[in-house]
């Protein structure tokens, strides 16, 4: 019987940013770059401990110049002072923010200019899974005013960074998957025929709450007769009855970290063909389990998988891959696909998410949490039932 | 007695994507443009109506195309395919994603290349309160590749647009205010002494789920002793305590559409100066709300609230502003601050939100939504009550 574990406390200690710090500069001399400049949410506090959910507001852009040498400094809007200062940073400069003529742009770039120069560049978010939070027009205005620097794509840096993780933060997803499957195993006695997917949503939610979680980004609830042809729209006021399948997919968070898995329900006795594939894509998560180790690669891992699958009569998959990476981000990279050929090293999270279409429009998905480890790897998520949970009329 | 009224059904009827394709493309021969193209999350709802929370997964880029003339486009990762064609969009071109090396950039090209060719200039969301939501390389790389066209700011034309609500829209935006609004009105009964602020945000979040609300992106929990010095980061795992007020900003949607205002609770009877402070932000709000009527600026309506701060003694605002418009996202523009000058017109959705630094370090911020509306403005939230609402030890 699993039982939820006691949350550890919120927030991370000071010696966690100093590592990263330490790691991102020695990064940054073999990328040559004299400073990496980050404008989004899971990196800024990736670097500083920043936590707010004021991202939500497009106003204002906010700036963290992470410099080869010497300490980070925070360039944001003065509402953020207060809060900035909560953090370990101390370097806060602001500029009383809205304002749109110049959010930013002259105090960042004479920012820039005192930084100590070698390479003559600056890492930006330019790259895969990244976005620079800024109007493009002022970014573009930057690197006009910037002419002693080529701006170029800091993103690889980044994640080289993030995509392994420390144990402070493999508890924090490990909280988080646990609050997810502690809600999951509650939820089919709360459920009833008649029920819409909201009506879904709404419970699921509560139960996350209650079980702990600080908040819930992602909650993708939907439905279809004897399965479903996607698995990222919903819910929808469809009302669920005998021969549906019920799919659930959660990112809720602990303290800033992500879980990532889904799970399948049957309204009423499943078909026969639901039945094969959820066997199919049960085992196909038990490959993908055990091919999860160091020496492994990400494309490895998705073999593993797939060879299930195609065994079972797979006809295709529009998802594009079979699991990622997992961390502040419900999805960060690596991706489990061809081509991919990330090796997996110790402290790497990763989702294990086979899916397969059995039939024409129908197809089933499943998914498990996972931490590499030296040995192998650590399943983080309540392993679902081997069979899928019925809902009775 | 204030009581949740009946939601309206989740979604909106395709009228309502129809008229704002008429407006965008009448709108678009007085900017100039040939197209324009929207990658982030509330403009592609905003055309197409596609309602995911699969933004959160930051890997794949979307494109949804607005002509100048005939129907939207949406170039898109294959695992949306299905979900988008349950909204109004019928010509739906799709990638094989994630693929990093071609992230939809050569699909894209193509469908631009195929545009009918007038003013040789194409919109994207490259100004004020809006992000490209695509690695910025892959968006040079666009740029380079379409020589025939301009990449100009498209941003003016998206918030012409998305500044008046319709009826719909404001039906959405008062059925989460009235969630809010109820979930609020039950909360001090729930509230003890002793409480962190990460409690206080799960008990308000299970008010909001059990009244309602859909999601709940933006939740600031916070507190300190006799104020705050700031209002956007929180919750903590600060004990509430005698003497302490708790502040509450509510970011929570409905269908798509958010309320955004706040709350101020004191624990145990507070301080004659928090006293006169809550008495003057409760005024500025009058004064906010009896400003804001067609003829009438979003600056009028700021010096409005100012100077029944400024007569009561404010010590200043590291806000930058005295609300703003609201929507799909909590906040959007324009901004209630000198300067901005934006005429107010019937349909808009503002937050009347004043606030004051009242002695060193401490502030209150008080909020309410209104609906602009032909004779003056219509208040959706449940007016506040004029004295803090007080949790005894």
């Amino acid at each position: 019987m699993n039982t939820l574990p006691i949350p550890p406390a919120h927030g991370l200690p000071t010696s966690e940013f100093q590592d990263r710090l330490a790691r991102a500069q020695k990064a940054m001399t073999a990328h040559e770059l004299d400073a990496l400049v980050v404008t989004a949410p899971h990196n800024v506090r990736y670097f500083t401990g920043f936590n707010t959910q004021f991202w939500e507001s497009p106003t204002r852009p906010w700036f963290i110049v992470v410099p080869r040498q010497g300490e980070l400094v925070a360039v944001i809007p003065e509402i953020g002072a207060p809060g900035m200062a909560l953090t370990w940073v101390t370097d806060i400069r602001t500029w009383p923010a809205p304002q749109p003529d110049d959010d930013g742009v002259s105090l960042l770039s004479s920012t820039l200019s005192s930084l100590k120069r070698q390479f003559g560049r600056i890492g930006w978010e330019m790259g895969r899974e990244q976005v620079i939070r800024m109007p493009i027009g002022d970014f573009d205005r930057l690197r006009g005013l910037e002419r002693g620097y080529e701006f170029v794509n800091g993103s690889p840096l980044i994640w080289e960074l993030r995509i392994v993780k420390s144990e402070a933060e493999i508890a924090r997803i490990s909280q988080a998957c646990a609050i997810a499957s502690a809600s999951y195993a509650a939820l089919p006695s709360k459920l009833a025929h008649g029920d819409t997917e909201y009506d879904v949503s709404r419970k699921i939610r509560l139960e996350l709450m209650e079980n702990g979680a600080d908040t819930v980004p992602f909650a993708a609830v939907l439905s279809g007769q004897g399965g479903y042809d996607q698995i990222i729209v919903g819910p929808s006021e469809r009302r669920l009855g005998a021969g549906d399948i019920l799919f659930i997919d959660l990112g809720a968070t602990y303290d800033g970290y992500s879980c990532d898995f889904d799970r399948n329900f049957a309204f009423g006795t499943p078909a026969d063909d639901v039945k094969r594939a959820h066997e199919a894509i049960w085992q196909a998560t038990e490959a993908g389990i055990n091919a999860a180790r160091p020496g492994a690669t990400t494309t490895d891992l998705w073999r593993a998988m797939a060879n299930v699958l195609e065994a079972a009569g797979s006809k295709g998959l529009n998802v594009g891959r079979m699991g990622h990476g997992l961390g502040m981000q419900l999805t960060e990279p690596p991706s489990n696909m061809p081509g991919d050929d990330t090796p997996l090293i110790p402290g790497m999270v990763m989702t294990i998410e086979p899916g397969m279409e059995f039939a024409p429009g129908k197809m089933l998905v499943h998914e498990e949490n996972v931490v590499i480890r030296e040995d192998g790897c650590e399943l983080i998520t309540w392993r679902a039932p081997r069979e899928m949970p019925v809902i009775e009329a």
